[in-house]
């Protein structure tokens, strides 16, 4: 880790595709500002059509399949990994709702479809389901 | 959301301060590959010193404090708005603990201070407690 923040302070860009820390993993495939706003848009449907998702393909983000309806066009379709990010955008939501908007303006928010209530907050909890803080857990290597 | 894709595919690096989504709006201050490594150390007790900070004092992320050890440094200390983060930390923790692993190899787990055990996992529920997959949400304007 201290590697890791040397070569930041340093302003180099490393390969983090083997760093010990899932979150330096994750961030290595959608740490680019746009993968996200790209995964936030497939996962409403949109139509996705771009070079830039060659990246995602790559990395196992999306699939690519002959369009039925088009035989010049392909579709981009969300892998099961793509899909498990959603608790990251659901977190990178509810952090931006809480932090980054003033009362009354206009906001996006992600809701249930059978309800259509606002999701619930999304907190860290231990195994037995206390909920803990930000200063109640600590990073620990381990083989797994 | 339309005109934001069309930006991204583009290739033109947008102001998304503005915009009506949560995430485009976290990904702003925090989409850079760099700012959530160093949140990520922050919370691990490490020293930070860089220049690169700036921008995270100026988003609110952090405050700098004289160090009353030294009268040359400062301190930097995450802010409540910084604290939140480890929301989002948690969420890429486990994306990439569950999808950029093989089996065996070393890796960084969050664990409960208290226990010592891996925190839970984080997952979308519903107000009522529900769980949601990936496809049991929509998006939706509202102003609030």
């Amino acid at each position: 880790l201290a590697t890791t923040l040397e070569k930041c302070v340093k302003g180099k860009r490393t390969d983090f595709g083997k760093s010990g820390c899932g979150i330096a993993r994750s961030l290595q495939i959608i740490g680019d500002w746009w993968s996200l706003l790209i995964v936030r848009d497939a996962f409403n449907g949109r139509n996705i059509l771009s070079s830039r998702l060659k990246k995602l393909v790559d990395a196992g983000i999306f699939t690519v399949e002959p369009d039925p309806e088009s035989a010049l066009s392909h579709l981009y379709l969300l892998t099961p990994k793509g899909e498990q990010l959603c608790v990251i955008l659901g977190a990178l939501w509810q952090w931006g709702e809480d932090n980054c908007f003033e009362p009354g303006e206009l906001k996006y928010q992600m809701v249930d479809r059978a309800e259509g209530m606002p999701l619930a907050r999304l907190a860290l909890t231990a195994q037995d389901g206390r909920k803990l803080g930000p200063r109640d857990y600590r990073v620990e290597a381990r083989h797994g």
